[in-house]
């Protein structure tokens, strides 16, 4: 039998994931779809949280001596070329440039003219357009390393899109750095993993599995790519950050190319490695619940919405001067390191007022009446539980104890997703296990799957695409942290293998 | 007879202007031209200073109830067509998006492919795309006004480029509102212009005169444009920023329609405003000198370098210490909202160094050797003064009026600049001394003119147009605050006249 509940968003993410999260996208006043086939517009709930990724992560990147620059949108086709895996890579997903005016055509409208010599393409990520800079700021070892970032937007031309997690254009940063030896330049790959890591589990308390791509999963032209990859709450995996070591193939075909200590003319060892906006399509499917988004008090747009209850017009002064008051009180507060952000919401719409902070997730909701004025005492929620689960304190309590109350919803989202990931993350080695594993339940909700399998893999590209072909599972990583018993039959030919790494079916 | 003195900067400003703007962007290391046609790389010391800008900029606009959002990069071309003027003024300088792959043609190179039914253009500004969402936000009068601010790049196919002045790329904000009166959206056209004139002078330090344009040089599809103009070295104008009044004209090519409180559907007035890194360009061309830049300290990329004066191995360590307490005794101070930026030099490279640092516009220059250490005391040198003055402090006083010197060069380079343009800036009523004064005195200087004419203009779009033609002299603004003897005859045509405008060649 079915417990009858009502919920702000529908479907449910029981009943259907994939719509659930478009709805609640919605719902969340984060985004909404543009009449540009793949691109979004992100509205200033979603680009709050935005600015406050990109603030955060831009600190710990400077932190560890990296600094801002800002190159060319458009890439020379020329450029693109220079790396033929790379190219090969882009190629399929390339937005191009071709003419450079408008003018009125047979029809009266207006046709694209003045063509270009060399078509432009708009940029799917820098390294060639960027290593074209190195080359000319780098002659000697004492240029190096060169340690630079961008905050940029790119395009690949996606054919099916979905708002944050995949989209034609996006909002990214792309490092990139040269160094002298391969050692730094893969010191450096790590660095860079680690920092990902930390911030997402530290801001957006999504808990992620650190490792390595195999080769097949790799950034195109790259040697090594390092990642984190989380579970979301339908057990796939997202891909939450890439740390890229590139070798000398970019050195190479951009020309970074330096005098040694000892004279010698040799090419740099270079890195890149970026986050997303995708980011936020996983904080998303990493918190949301039925009844909308949850935002981690770290990272969220806003801290608390004060939400004034006023019965009568003449108590409407008081109140507001109350609520004034508490505003300016919480936003004397600093909380992860920024003050806390404050909302007024005095619209009079009635139950729908609550409703729509609950949906835009912000982690305490505050009513303000007559009441609790003259109690001095301050009505709150917490979004990360039950909705009519209220509690109040004495407003300088309330005050004493703001900081703390974030600090445990953040703990507790944190938790909660770590927990569930745990759950559904499993050792499997054998075969038909991994293949019920792997294999929805219930066809109605062909979605529900098993998770996350640690299984040993013999390093085969054959028995890696046979799996995604058969199941639509690919090997996420090879984490760095091992798991037990690590030597054994590949789960999917038998023969020997010494390691195991995780399987999943992926965003 | 010349006196020979040798200057970092070659050719000096009075030798030739617009190379020696070349050469000190290149000198000061802010940027570099890309392999892109008028693309430019903004290197790290650049984009330190646009970052600034940024930062303070994004702060006044919140200040004002702005919000942050992101709209797509690519506007379909049946938007840019809704509003006929606008697509007239921007469809010679449009990048059109034709294709979405690349493939192998016939000589085995990648040539575009997947043809797009509708050509995207790659935004040369967004009041179509973001109308376009304005639509769908505004229903009600309850939903208004809406406040929007983004930070893109945005491209203008411009021929002839000019690194941060005039690229076929570049950064910018722009802002987007919507209004439900004609008098709520002047007034916000009139306060972020004054947001822009804050900023300017006050962070900038570029004096600025606020005025209107005339309706030759309005924004294409604006009903009124507002602008600040400030005049450069060589006594030319260069807009610093625009806002916008568009009227019902974008609102009705996009649709925003609301109910207003009395039930009447209404267009919205809307209004939209920006400012660019062509800033850049204008705080170069105000404050550089014939040795490079000189940086503001309220926007300067750092503020201090410590150059350390190591003569023997033995003096290292010591030297190395006193110059690291030195610099952490440095940033724990905050400057104009922010922590002082340290740097430290303490390359083994003679003389060069200090005039690397001379050329970058860093305000204050501090050598520290071992006899500075035994006194402790600090020998520096401010950017705007001659670079033989040294001053020297005791240490503990150096820190205390560090903040005071730093306002003390923001206030004398305010001065200088705002002395040039007084210098510079007269009324002419006689049309033979008008065209004299924009007349270059020396044909092999054609740079240097007289600079801005306040005169009379009896509002003709025919006189402007031939005094364009004629002297290359362009009508700037018609200035807020009035002149002396406004009414009078026009300086073209002799026609009556009732104000003065400013006459000038520009950027």
């Amino acid at each position: 039998m079915n417990k009858i509940v009502q919920t702000a968003i529908t479907p449910t993410r029981e009943e259907d994931y994939p719509e659930w999260y478009q709805q609640i996208v919605k719902a969340s006043d984060l985004a909404e779809k543009s009449p540009v086939r793949g691109c979004m517009v992100i509205k200033p709930w979603g680009y709050a949280l935005w600015e406050n990724m990109v603030r955060v992560l831009d600190e710990m990147f400077k932190a560890t001596g990296v600094k801002n620059a800002y190159f060319p949108l458009f890439i020379p086709l020329s450029f693109l070329e220079k790396e033929a895996e790379h190219v090969e890579g882009f190629a399929k997903e390339c937005a191009v440039v071709t003419h450079h005016r408008l003018e009125k055509g047979a029809d009266g409208g207006l046709v694209p003219a003045g063509k270009l010599t060399e078509p432009l393409v708009v940029r799917p990520t820098s390294e060639t357009i960027i290593g074209d800079s190195f080359a000319k700021w780098v002659s000697s070892y004492r240029d190096l390393p060169v340690l630079i970032n961008q905050w940029a937007n790119v395009v690949r031309w996606e054919m099916r899109t979905r708002t944050f997690l995949r989209t034609s254009e996006f909002l990214w940063q792309e490092g990139h750095t040269a160094h002298a030896t391969a050692e730094e330049a893969m010191e450096r790959t790590r660095q860079m993993l680690g920092v990902y890591a930390t911030f997402v589990e530290e801001y957006l308390a999504i808990p992620v599995i650190q490792g390595e791509k195999t080769p097949s999963e790799r950034f195109p032209g790259a040697v090594d790519t390092l990642c984190i990859e989380a579970m979301m709450q339908d057990r796939k995996a997202l891909q939450a950050g890439t740390s890229h070591f590139l070798g000398q193939n970019f050195a190479k075909s951009s020309g970074i190319r330096f005098q040694s200590a000892t004279k010698q003319e040799e090419y740099a060892w270079t890195t890149s490695w970026g986050a997303s906006t995708r980011l936020i399509g996983g904080l998303i499917m990493t918190h949301g619940d039925d009844d909308g988004l949850i935002m981690p008090p770290r990272i969220a747009s806003a801290h608390v919405v004060l939400l004034p209850i006023i019965r009568k017009a003449s108590e409407r002064q008081s109140v507001m001067e109350y609520v004034g008051q508490l505003a300016d009180a919480l936003r004397e507060k600093v909380y992860g390191g920024r003050r806390l952000v404050v909302e007024i919401d005095d619209r009079d719409i009635g139950g729908a007022r609550g409703w729509e902070w609950i949906k835009k997730g912000i982690p305490i909701r505050v009513e303000i009446g007559p009441r609790d004025i003259a109690a001095d005492s301050v009505f709150f929620a917490r979004r990360d539980g039950a909705h009519q689960e209220k509690q109040s304190l004495k407003r300088p309590d309330f005050l004493e104890k703001i900081s703390e109350i974030l600090d445990q919803i953040q703990a507790n989202l944190f938790a909660r997703a770590l927990r569930l990931r745990k759950d559904h993350t499993v050792c499997i080695d054998d075969q038909d296990e991994f293949n019920r594993f792997f294999t929805p339940q219930n066809p109605e909700k062909p979605e529900i799957h098993g998770g996350f399998s640690l299984s040993r893999w013999c390093g085969s590209a054959e028995c890696e695409a046979e799996t995604k072909e058969r199941l639509m599972v690919t090997i996420r990583c090879i984490p760095f942290e091992k798991g037990p018993n690590e030597v054994g039959p590949c789960v999917c030919c038998g023969r020997p293998s010494d390691r195991r790494v995780i399987f999943a079916k992926a965003y």
